[in-house]
Parts: structure tokens; sequence; C-alpha cells
């Protein structure tokens, strides 16, 4: 049987582990790196290293970062007192171009899906427990996405904070429901950040 | 202003040199692999950086090879009297599995395409015409891509060969009009060998 040569098919499988690439896309990928942009594909190679030995979790926010504490927790300007839970860093960065929001985040990496094995602990609740109990907190705004899953989480998360007697919010104003916070504009996400509401009154 | 980190930044732009994969689609790679799948990360870490390292072209068939002559061109049991030219290294797998063929290849690697300017160099086509010169070629079987360009590829080797009286056919039955020669069954293929027709007549 011949085929690709071994580096070749070796290639094109390790493609298939990115998401939403088949055969296809991933032959697609390997030639087009191979015959029209080496370049490129060594900085792939590079960036993907370097990113794969560096980047880990914050310790306090859970973002992704290569240091042992994120930029924005670093940052002394920002109010400790206001937490916004997010998904993914996607949503950090989706809320940091609104300009209307200056506290921290908590970055869950995920929504609750005990379907697909992920639980408070994958997403890193008791961690979040802790900095709910150092009393330094008064308002946790949840900004998961507005879908069935993201819903599930942010109400899973509200009466965590209520037994705690935070004051809860969540983005309101704006967000089409079974969207994703990610791919809002900028002037929707501002006012759902403005008309978020109490919950639990 | 607060983004992702330089690293996940600098992941995410390296995602958005592969064909077909914007801002959205690198976003999601760079934290599927960042959370899901860090082995999966390492591998095509490793697997891009080997082939960029050791794959080039055949000196015989231009197909892509991490060897000075491929496996098909230096397989002693192929007649070397049948030269098969396609456009790309998946095009020979798909022969290959259609066992309906037991010639030599030529991988032009592109086809002719002026705009984006590519042309008869750029395809390797002086090799070509060295190869059809050493008169150990009896036919010519033209199986590039039943696109517009391929045809016009085709149409530009057949007039090459036929100066140099060698025999020309090119792949006919069950090819759909417009269609890619990669995408298509195995049989569907076997049959547009064994039918396939001498041009020029």
């Amino acid at each position: 049987m011949h085929g690709f040569s071994p580096l070749l098919a070796q290639l094109i499988a390790a493609f298939k582990c990115l998401p939403g690439v088949g055969q296809k896309s991933a032959q697609r990928m390997a030639f087009h790196l191979l015959e029209r942009d080496r370049p490129g594909g060594q900085n792939l190679a590079n960036a993907l290293q370097q990113a794969i030995e560096a980047i880990g979790h914050c310790s306090q926010c859970r973002n992704l970062t290569e240091t042992p504490i994120c930029s924005l927790c670093e940052d002394p300007q920002r109010q400790s007192e206001q937490l916004c839970i997010v998904e993914s860093p996607s949503d950090v960065i989706a809320i940091e171009n609104t300009h209307a929001f200056k506290g921290h985040y908590f970055v869950l990496m995920g929504k609750l899906s005990p379907l697909d094995g992920i639980g408070p602990e994958e997403l890193g609740i008791p961690l979040l427990a802790q900095r709910f109990d150092q009393g330094h907190i008064t308002e946790i705004i949840l900004a998961t996405n507005s879908t069935v899953e993201g819903e599930a989480t942010a109400h899973y998360l509200s009466e965590m904070a209520q037994k705690r007697n935070l004051s809860v919010t969540r983005l309101a104003h704006g967000i089409p429901v079974g969207g994703e916070l990610e791919y809002i504009d900028s002037r929707t996400l501002s006012q759902a950040l403005i008309g978020r509401k109490t919950l639990g009154e």
C-alpha cells in the first residue's frame, strides 16, 4: 500500500486534533503550509511549542496566561469588589472592549455540562468559593453565555453567591436569546452591562 | 488595552496562516489545544517541525517526500513507460486506491493559473520536458482535475507531448464536469482510467 510519505501522513494526522478539521481539511492545511507558506508553518510550530510550555492558568482568575497572575488581576487600578464570571478568555476580551467594566474577572474555562463530565471541579468552582469567602467581593456579575448550559451555570453560581449574601447580577439587556457572548457587538454588550438586574428579588 | 496574554495572542495569530481559518476559528483552536488537548498540540508542533525540516520534493516526480526519490518512483515493479500527470499528492493517493494504474506519476503541485502567477516554471514543466525527452515514456495520462484550470493545464501538456510524438490520453468516463479528482470514489475513478481516450484524433 502506497500512501503519503511517513512524515506527511504524520502531519496530516496531527492536524486532525484541531476542532472542526477532518481528513480533507487536514490535507489542505498540510499542502498549503509545505507548498506555499513554510515560514507560516515554522511560526505555528514555534508558537505552539512556546504556548504549551509556558501558558497556564492565572492563580486568581483561571484565565490563560504565561505569568503566575494575569495582567488584569495584577492591575491595582481595577476594583476588586466586583467580580465578573465568564466562560472563556474571549469573553474577557469582549467585555474589556466595551470599557464598561473595571472590576475583576473569573474565567470558568467552560460551562457546567454533566454529560461531557464537566462539573464544578473542572470549572474551578472550589477556587471561586474561596474568593467568595475571602469577603472582599460585594457584587458578582454573571456573564456566562445566554445558552441553556450557560444559564444553568449562572443559576448554579447565583445560588452559591446568595448563600453567602453576595449581591448577584446577570447581564440582561440586548443579549439575543440563544446567542453567544463573544459574537455580540460592544454597544449591545455595554447596554447589557448597564442594564444588569439583581437576581432573587 | 488589555487583551490575550502575549504568547496566547501569538498562537492565535499563527493559526491564521492556515487556509480557511479566521480570528474566531483560530481562537477556538488555541483554546481547544491549551484546555483540552495539550498532547495533541505538542504532537502537532513536533509534526510540523519535522515536516518542514525534512519534507522536500521527489527529484523525479515532484511529489512531497522526505527522501530524495519517493517510494513510488523507486519501486522497480512499476512500469516506467506510463506517466500519469496529476495536480496534487492527494490525487496520487486517489489513483493508487483504484489499483488500476501501475505506472509512474508526475505531480504538478498546482495548475496553470496566470492570474495567481503560476506558470510552467512553478509547475516543474521544464523537469517534465526533460523526462519526455529521455525517450523512456511512451504514454502520458493527463489526470488533472476536470475544472477550467485543470483542463487548460491538460491542453497545454497535451500539446507539449504531441510535439514529441508521445501518445497522450485523458481520464474520461465518470468524472463529473467541474468536479475535483480527490473527491471521486475509487470505482468511478477506476472506470475513468479504463475508459481513457486518445487526444488529437
